[in-house]
C-alpha cells in the first residue's frame, strides 16, 4: 500500500517542504534510506545523514534547520519520533491477526476464553483461567490455574504466568518473561540451613503494561506485587516480591528492584540499576545507569546516579576527581613534606 | 479451614496475649490485615502498622514491646517470621498435588518415572532419564537424555535440563531456569576467530537446592559444576562452568559467578554481585549489593562491598568521602597556594 | 573407544614424554584425573596438580617446565587448551545426531526444512520459515513466520525467534535465548504515559555466532540489529535494538549493550558491563568486569574499566587510593591546621 507525502502530511497535520506527490510504501532508517521509503530525523546526532539519504520522505521536527539542500520531501511535525510511531502503529494494526484455539493446545475445561482470541499450538491453560477478548497467546505459553487475563493482551511465545496472577487489558509480555514466580523468601534455621517461606500472594499487572523478554515479576509473600498502569519494563529485569511500581514508570534492561520497595509514578530507571528492599522512591525520580540505591528517595523529580546514588552533577564531578586520585595523593604527600620543611625552619 | 488462636499458639508453642478463641482462615500482610486473617510482625520497620491492623491474630517476636494498645490477639513466639513460614508451609502442603503422566507429554520409552510423579502436557523427557517419586514436572519442561532427578523435585513450567545433569531430592527449579548449558569456553585461533571448547562435564544440584526463574547453571568443561545442598539461588543468576557453591549459600538476583570459582558454605551474595573466575571465597563471606570481587577471600565471615570488595565499613566511609571529592580537591589546591605563599615569605 | 598416547600425539603433532603405548578413553580435569583418562594443563594456577594427577596422559604447553617427576605420559603441544578443544570436538562430532521431523511438532505447511535436520517434539515453526540442512531444533523452540535459518544450526530447547529474523550457518543458540523481541522504544505523550513505537526491523546473526542461555537480541526499530560472524555471547546478555556487534567480539555474562551502539571487531566485554546507547566502540577494545561506558571509544585496542571506563591501570591505581580516602581526608584536614599554624606564626 502506497501513500503520497500529501496524504501523510494531512494525516499528521504536518507541513510539506518539497514534492507533495512523492509516494512511499515502507519505512527506512535515515542512514539506510531507499527511494520509495519514509524515514525520520529525531536525534540530532543523525542530522548529517539527511543530506545524503535516498529516502523519498523524511519526517523532521519543526525546529529542524537544514544546513544544506535536501533531496527528500520533508514533512515538518511537532515531534518526528511520535509521528513515526503513529504511522508505524497504523501499519502494525493493519496486520492480520490470528484467532481461534489450536487443537494442539491444552485448555482446561474450566477455563474461559474470550472472543477473537488466539491460543497457539503448545499453549497450556490451567483450571479456572479467564482470558478476555482479542488476546493472542503464542506458542509455549503456560498459564496456571486461576489466572485472569484482560482484553487485547499479547503474550509472545514462552511466557509463563504462575497461579492466581492478574493481567490487565492491553498488556504485552515478551518471550521468556515470568510473572508470579516465588519471592525469594527463606528463614534461617539453627543448623544453618534455610527454610522456604511459601509465597502465598500474587502479581497484578494493571492496564497497558509491557514486560520485556526474560524479565521476572515475583509474586508477593502475602498480598500482591503490583505493576501500575502504563509501566514499561525492558528485558532481563527483576522485580521482587511485594514491590509496587508506580504508574508510567519506565525500567530499562537488567535492572533489579528488591523486595517490598515502592517506586513512584513517572520514574525512569536506566539499565543495570539496583534498588535495595523496603525503600520508597519519590515520583519522577530518574536513576542513571548502574546506580545502586540503598536508601529511600524522598524529594521527587531528582536525577541520581552512582553508588550510593547522588545528584547526577555531584556524581559526574566526583567521577572526574576520582580518576585523578593517584596524582592527588602524590600532591598531598608532597605538600605534607613541604609543610614539614616549613615547620622545621620555623622552629 | 479455620483455627483458633489457642490451636495455633499450641502448635507453635507460643504465648497468647488477648482472646484465645478468635478464629482465622487466611493470611494477610500487617498493613492490609483483615478480620479473620493471621498476620505477623518481624521487621521493626513495620511496627507502626500493628496498632491499626484489622488482622485477628498477629504473630510477634517475644522481644516485641508494644507502645500502644493492640486490638489483635498476639501470639508471642521466638521468631515470628519462622513461625509464619511454618504455618504457611502447612497450608501449602495441604494443597492437592497432581499426579500421572499426561498423554500430551513426550516420554522416551527408556525413561523411568517414579511413583506419584506428575508429568504435565508438553513436557519432553529424553532417553534414559530417571525421575524419582513425588516429582512435579510442569508444562514445557525439557529433560535431556541421561538426566537423573531425585525425589520430591518440583520443576515449574519451562525448566530446561541439558543431558547428564543430576538433580537431588527436594529441589525446586523455577520457570525458565536452565541447568547444564554449555560453559563459555572458546580458544582463540590465529585468524582472530574463536574455536568452541566442547563442554563435556555436567551439573550436580545436591538436595534442597532452589533455583530462581531464568537463572542458569552452566555445565563443567570437564567434571561437574556443583551446587551443594541447601543452596538458594534467586532469579536471573549466572553460575558459570566448574563453579562450586558451598552448602547453604544464598545468592540474590542478577548475581554472576565466573568459571571455576569456589564459594564457601553459608555465604550470602546480595543482588548484582559479580565474582571473577578461579577464586576461592571463604565460608561465611557476605558481599553487599553490586560488589565486584576480583580476588580470593581467605578470611571467613567478613562482610565486604564495592569494587574491589573491601570490608563494608571501609566501603561506606570511602563512599562518604567520595562524593565530597570535588570540594576536597579545591581545598587541596587552595592549601597548595598557601604553602607556596609561606615558602616565598620564608626565603 | 580408546586411543594410545602415540596416536594422539601424531594427530596433534605433539611430542611425547613417557610411555607412548598408554591408552585413554575419556577426559578428566587435572585435579580429578583418573587412570584411563586424558587431562590437560594450561592455566599455570593448576600446575601443582600435575605431579599427583592420576590421569594417564596430560596435554601440556611446550613451554611447561616440570619441577618434579610426573607419573603421567605428557604430550607437549603448542597450546594445550586448543589441542584439548580439538580432541573434544572430535569426540563431540562423533556423537550420533538425531534427524527427522517429530509428529509431535507443529510445522506450517508453507515452511521448508532442509535435509538431515531434526525437529523435536513441541517445536513450533510458522509460515514461510526456511531452515537449512543439518539443523537441530530441540524441544519447545518457537520459530515465527518468515524466519530464515542457515545450515548446521543448533537450537537448544526453548529458543524463541521472532518473525523475519535471519540466522546464519553454524550458529548455536542456547536454551531460553530470544532473538528478535521488540526493541524498548516508547514515545512520551502529554498525559505522562508512553506510546509504543512498533519495532518493524529484524535481527541478523551472521555465521558461527553463539548465543548463551536466556540472552536476548532485540529487533531493530527499522533496519537490522546485526551480530557479525564469529561473535560469542554468554548467558543473560542484553543486546538492544539497532546494535551492531563486530566480527569475533566476545561478550561475557550479564552484560548489556544499549540501543544503536556499534561495537567494533575483536572486542572483549567482561561480565556485567553496561554500554550506553548510540556509541561507537573501536576495534579490539577490552572492558573489564562491571565497567560502565557512557562515551564512545575512538582509540582501538585499549583495556578499560570502571565507571566511566578509563584505562585499566588508571582504574586500578584510583581504586587503591579510593579505599584510603577517609585517611587521606583526615590527613588533609590535619595539614590544613598546620598551615594555619604556620600562617599565624608568620604574621
Amino acid at each position: 500500500m502506497e501513500f503520497t507525502a500529501q496524504q501523510i502530511a494531512d494525516f499528521l497535520q504536518g507541513e510539506i517542504q518539497g514534492d507533495p506527490s512523492v509516494k512511499v510504501g515502507d519505512f527506512s532508517k535515515i542512514e539506510e534510506g531507499k527511494p520509495g521509503t519514509l524515514s525520520f530525523l529525531s536525534n540530532p546526532k543523525y542530522s548529517q545523514y539527511i543530506y545524503e539519504s535516498q529516502a523519498s520522505i523524511v519526517l523532521v521536527n519543526k525546529s529542524f534547520q537544514p544546513e544544506k539542500e535536501i533531496q527528500a520531501t520533508l514533512i515538518l511535525v511537532d515531534d518526528a519520533y511520535q509521528s513515526l510511531a503513529l504511522l508505524m502503529s497504523l501499519v502494525d494494526q493493519a496486520k492480520p491477526k490470528k484467532t481461534g484455539i489450536s487443537p494442539l493446545s491444552f485448555v482446561s475445561p474450566s477455563a474461559k476464553i474470550g472472543h477473537n482470541s488466539y491460543i497457539a499450538p503448545f499453549v497450556y491453560i490451567g483450571e479456572n483461567v479467564k482470558i478476555g477478548d482479542d488476546c493472542s497467546l503464542n506458542s509455549h505459553c503456560s498459564i496456571a490455574e486461576g489466572v485472569q487475563i484482560g482484553k487485547n493482551v499479547t503474550l509472545f511465545p514462552g511466557v509463563t504466568i504462575y497461579n492466581a496472577c492478574v493481567i490487565g487489558n492491553n498488556c504485552t509480555l515478551h518471550s521468556g518473561s515470568v510473572i508470579g514466580s516465588d519471592g525469594f523468601g527463606f528463614a534461617p534455621t539453627e543448623d544453618g540451613s534455610f527454610k522456604k517461606i511459601p509465597q502465598m500472594g500474587n502479581v497484578i499487572l494493571e492496564e497497558n503494561v509491557e514486560i520485556g523478554a526474560n524479565s521476572i515479576v515475583d509474586r508477593a509473600t502475602l498480598g500482591s506485587t503490583i505493576i501500575r498502569k502504563g509501566v514499561k519494563i525492558d528485558n532481563l529485569v527483576q522485580i521482587a516480591h511485594n514491590v509496587e511500581v508506580g504508574e508510567n514508570t519506565v525500567i530499562a534492561a537488567q535492572t533489579g528492584v528488591s523486595g517490598s520497595t515502592k517506586l513512584g509514578r513517572q520514574c525512569i530507571l536506566a539499565g543495570q540499576v539496583g534498588i535495595a528492599g523496603h525503600l520508597q522512591i519519590a515520583d519522577g525520580t530518574i536513576f542513571g545507569a548502574q546506580s545502586g540505591v540503598p536508601n529511600s528517595v524522598k524529594i521527587p523529580n531528582q536525577t541520581l546516579q552512582g553508588y550510593p546514588a547522588v545528584p547526577i552533577m555531584t556524581f559526574h564531578k566526583a567521577a572526574i576527581v576520582h580518576k585523578n586520585l593517584p596524582d592527588l595523593q602524590k600532591l598531598i604527600y608532597a605538600m605534607q613534606k613541604r609543610i614539614e620543611e616549613l615547620e622545621k625552619k620555623m622552629k
